[in-house]
């Protein structure tokens, strides 16, 4: 079976190719994004999420919504160029990827010979590195992980932080791919992640793809699984690492983390160094985006809590460091105490 | 405004009426159960649901389709009447509550003078009594937690073992609406409780309806509520007590006493001492059953996990004995050690 491509050129080169996660796991649809609007609107509703796979979605679309304009002057050609850019990255204001590769790209075309035929090859090759960095991050995350994934090892894992979430393999499912890949038995538990559902509609989907074991649990039955004895590790993503090593990641990812502490289960967390973030000395000093309450008092399409009641929709929760057994990166797998200073900062990988 | 009767007579004593459950929080719908069809399927579908309340209904149901007949002879009467509590008790075969309550309304007919005027009288005599007990029981349960809640409490809750799974006020949120009719501030929070969302549909919809400040949660995002300080407590009800204290109640429990344990924050557990099974040494002996995969996979009509993924939707979770802080029930607080001998069950209380 052919890997999963979240995000990658059309084979004609003339469009984004994305699979449309809106849809699944109902339905397998790819979708190409030609226009400014149909790049726009893909990462804005979600159609590509994750912060690597929209960081490469946002560096191809500005590629391809200008495209046709090489006829015009070098002037008018990086007036179109600047406005595009500034149409897709005000699509998602808080994730971190998308303005970094979408400045990455102006700074090449800045850099590149006129005429705009010669800056849209020299935009055409940097998009194709920032896909392909991605996925190089993804299989060095995988490769350092997979010395933690023994054969017959049953892993939990929340959200989505897979192939659908890079340009690749994924990172906290990188290992698991790996594993499977050579063989090992591996069976996952996957919370199905309320409000948005990414581990049942996301993880649990590209699992059963690769044909890897996969079971679905409402995200209040990981402890009681832990307690009995079914879990052996718990791998997870994150959104943005301070230099303490507290983790923020999706929200519930802290409640894994005080389970297995609890059981004595290793609590991962698998992500590219560009998620650390050296300027933020620890987790308190990460602000987390909440979120609409209709996320939760209608997310299936029906009304399921009480319209008088309040809602408290937080995105994110910390982990504090204390509760995670190692971090696994695209350069190793750190262990406590975790200390990312400034320099590990990478410069030329896709920020995540 | 009234208090909510989760199931009552009629006001003409004719039929059983209920709140529709299944349509909360969207709609507020009263029900009258006249035929036996009705009865059985309001208990089936969950138009009336908790173990207390479901036991009331069994029992008022009974009057309520028999008391057409009393023209009978009394062995056409007595026929007619074990024909419909068979019907009545095969609806929910693993609550203990309906056979029990069945089982007392048959013994008040056997013992009962012909004709069957008599015994349709002291039927609903019997009905009666059972509802008036529960609601005893509440307010015992309610009377008995009430200085656990100080004024400005913030409570967490987990599923619904309030009014609408009772009689009465409940149980876990007995002990609340006494402290706010008391004038106490008090503030809940309550996890939504997948996969059926007893939580946010029916806890959140009885409290704000009660003029208590309610917020819904996600399940996962309670320990990071804790982590902020935002949780004083947390109240939760019970399906068994296992005689060392170990509690069998709506699967998510367990992790939400993990987390309290974490955090240093007390577990109590609410519920009538008819729920204490002295023959039940420990909680590893207590059957989990397992409910349809379909409630996690398309819990609302839509498809929200791989149709190629196992589900795991175990219906409850064991929290041990040294998790819980104490329990509330309508004899007293009990602190641990527990050690719930045979003599502490109740004789002539609804079981729930």
């Amino acid at each position: 079976m052919q890997p999963i491509r979240a995000v990658d050129w059309s084979p004609d080169g003339d469009a984004v190719r994305i699979i449309d996660q809106r849809q699944l796991p109902a339905t397998y649809v790819e979708r190409d994004l030609r226009t400014l609007d149909e790049v726009c609107d893909a990462i804005r509703t979600l159609a590509v999420r994750g912060a690597p796979a929209i960081g490469v979605a946002g560096a191809m679309g500005l590629v391809v919504v200008t495209q046709g304009f090489s006829h015009e002057a070098a002037g008018a050609f990086r007036d179109r160029l600047r406005t595009a850019a500034a149409a897709i990255r005000a699509t998602r204001p808080t994730a971190v990827n998308l303005p970094w590769a979408i400045d990455r790209m102006i700074r090449c075309a800045d850099a590149a010979e006129t005429p705009p035929r010669a800056m849209l090859e020299a935009l055409r090759t940097e998009a194709t590195a920032i896909r392909d960095e991605d996925r190089a991050m993804c299989d060095r995350i995988g490769a350092n992980g997979l010395s933690l994934i023994s054969d017959g090892a049953r892993v939990l894992t929340h959200c989505n932080a897979g192939a659908l979430a890079t340009a690749g393999i994924g990172t906290a499912l990188a290992p698991i791919y790996l594993a499977a890949e050579a063989g090992r038995r591996v069976e996952v538990f996957v919370d199905e992640t309320r409000p948005l559902l990414q581990g049942s509609r996301l993880t649990a989907w590209e699992l059963t793809r690769a044909g890897i074991a996969v079971t679905v649990i409402a995200d209040n039955m990981a402890a009681s699984l832990m307690r009995a004895g079914r879990i052996d590790l718990c791998i997870v993503g994150a959104d943005r690492i301070a230099r303490n090593g507290d983790v923020a990641n999706k929200v519930g990812t802290y409640g894994v983390a005080v389970a297995a502490h609890h059981h004595r289960i290793p609590m991962y967390v698998a992500a590219p160094t560009s998620t650390f973030d050296p300027e933020t000395p620890n987790g308190d000093a990460i602000e987390i985006e909440q979120r609409s309450a209709d996320e939760v008092r209608r997310g299936f399409g029906v009304l399921t809590a009480a319209a008088a009641a309040g809602i408290h929709n937080p995105a994110f929760d910390v982990t504090p460091a204390a509760l995670i057994a190692a971090i696994i990166s695209d350069r190793g797998v750190h262990r406590p105490p975790y200390d990312f200073a400034p320099d590990t900062r990478p410069l030329a990988t896709v920020v995540a």
